[in-house]
């Protein structure tokens, strides 16, 4: 697709401080993607306010108003009811083929209720994750799912094991994905049994996966893995561990340091050391996570990011339409009957 | 219990690096207890021999041969049947009243199945726990389950919530301990049924818990709670994750220092604090994952450990006997009838 096409749809009333971070956002994200141009939803009235700041984003932006919009508080079962939210509307533009994707920083359950309703699952596969990537010592690995399906059954563990290995292929340029599921031990006994069954279906499915069995959450800052397989509840856990611990330690840092009158007057020294590490860890490069399995493009951002990192989500966005990924995963999955396979496994166990 | 009839059964042939290891440990834990006696369990040649090394050690420490050990590929339902081995054998020490804990450093599942099986789970608690204490910014607070129960109900999580606040109270001296549910949002519909039922078990049980609700994994780091209730698959996901990441984290830093002249002129300075920072976050000091809910101690010692960790199980262990650990949760638990209540409550949902 040209870029000169490329249009995403943004729900401009969606996360703490919209649509002031959302229309930063979309100016910084054009810096960089000049040729993208942006559908917005949201309260004329508020987002034109803002939108006066960056007098340049008339050319590449649309203003549609919404009267109505999503809360933290709201249940997926009502939004879903509400044809007038921001969100609503932003996600429906995308099947209406107006935009190529939608982002938005709202509520993570009511933007996956609303996607998967109008968007519709991928045929072959049950149930959209929630996905994202994060850093190792060597590099960045897929992670999925982060919060979508809080219970998971091994089908739906061995769909996300396809779907990352594409993700990893297309979005880290990684020709041999390794793919692991993610477990509290090595051994084959450990762990849930759906994790069990799960490494047993990806196993005997001839899906040429480089799948190398289980990783444990220590193991993954050492890079052992490029895609990591988890339900909801326990990769949403692992992700929010993993941002309290990187924040505890380097609070911890900060404090050892502020208390010694010695390491003050190093700190000079260090600051260009310490500055690269926090380039390299700073979660805004990570925003946005992608919903997978869909017929269309559904980015989520981080609720309270700043308007660096709601660019960093809207080029997440752009990079996966550039790279075709929804037709992508849907022609690798059209010759993949998993479910078939799982019948004769069970078979075998019980 | 006066110091001096204070007993300690050692597995010597868990862990990877035993008997050394464990003897080693010993060796230093006598430092800060030197009223314990310990009754150590293994291989009489190799043991004998790893004590040659301090002198010292036969006027506390009383050595019984063993023939065999447990590995690591051992299943529990292999390995609660052989009446042989170190770790068998330093268990049934405490159950036939020779010690009043138990520390090993071998196979956690193998542990986990015999202490359950001789010592006994106490009365109205259905199952034991893996519990630690975890740093964070303002000090430290009570975890479980870290692995015992790779599923639980909404009756084991209220009793793990029991057992943390007493341990809460009587290891870190809080009055009146802040419980949460590790969850995956603040949101009462957000995460798994059985969170959800448990929060409603505690609220009615009139448990005089400082119940807080949930608590969201980045929140821990912050010192939100001092009991944190997990089951043991996800409670095992968090804490290998913070291991992880404070591993990455710390690396990535290093790794910073080491690509800069100008930081590598600065670290002198920093020197202490990191120092300090490095004392703080010690997992040896977090050794010692305590077997919560039976009839006697028994207490796993990280099979990696090194003697300084080794040592910190032990001085854990004796802690938890001078203060009565297992005679308080028994106290405690004996008024209180969950599974009567949770019957009302699932009456009441249904």
């Amino acid at each position: 697709m040209s870029d000169n096409n490329l249009v995403i749809s943004v729900d401009a009333m969606g996360g703490d401080n919209s649509p002031r971070v959302v229309v930063e956002g979309i100016a910084r994200a054009h810096k960089n993607n000049p040729d993208i141009k942006f559908l917005l939803f949201g309260d004329e009235a508020k987002v034109s306010e803002e939108m006066k700041r960056f007098p340049n984003l008339k050319k590449f932006c649309t203003l549609v108003h919404t009267s109505e919009r999503v809360r933290n508080e709201d249940k997926p079962s009502q939004v879903i009811r509400n044809k007038n939210t921001s969100m609503y509307m932003a996600i429906d533009a995308v099947r209406q083929g107006q935009a190529q994707a939608v982002v938005s920083a709202g509520n993570t359950g009511a933007l996956m209720a609303i996607s998967k309703m109008i968007l519709k699952t991928i045929q072959k596969i049950h149930r959209p994750a929630i996905c994202t990537l994060i850093p190792h010592k060597k590099g960045r690995c897929v992670m999925l799912d982060l919060g979508a399906n809080t219970e998971c059954s091994a089908i739906n563990l061995a769909e996300f094991a396809i779907i990352g290995n594409i993700l990893a292929k297309h979005s880290l340029g990684i020709e041999s994905p390794r793919v692991a599921l993610m477990n509290i031990g090595a051994e084959e006994m450990k762990g849930r049994e759906e994790i069990h069954q799960a490494a047993k279906i990806i196993k005997a499915s001839h899906l040429d996966l480089n799948f190398i069995g289980y990783i444990e959450p220590h193991q993954i800052g050492e890079g052992y893995a490029d895609v990591i397989v988890a339900d909801g509840f326990s990769g949403n856990i692992a992700l929010k561990t993993m941002e309290g611990t990187a924040r505890l330690v380097t609070g911890l840092m900060k404090n050892s340091i502020k208390n010694s009158l010695l390491a003050k007057l190093g700190l000079p020294f260090l600051f260009p050391a310490l500055w690269s590490l926090k380039r390299t860890m700073d979660p805004r490069k990570y925003n946005g996570g992608m919903f997978v399995g869909l017929n269309g493009l559904s980015v989520k951002s981080h609720g309270g990011t700043d308007a660096f990192g709601f660019s960093h989500a809207l080029d997440n966005a752009a990079k996966l339409v550039r790279q075709n990924f929804v037709q992508t995963i849907r022609d690798e999955v059209e010759n993949i009957d998993l479910d078939e396979l799982s019948q004769d496994i069970l078979y075998d166990v019980y």
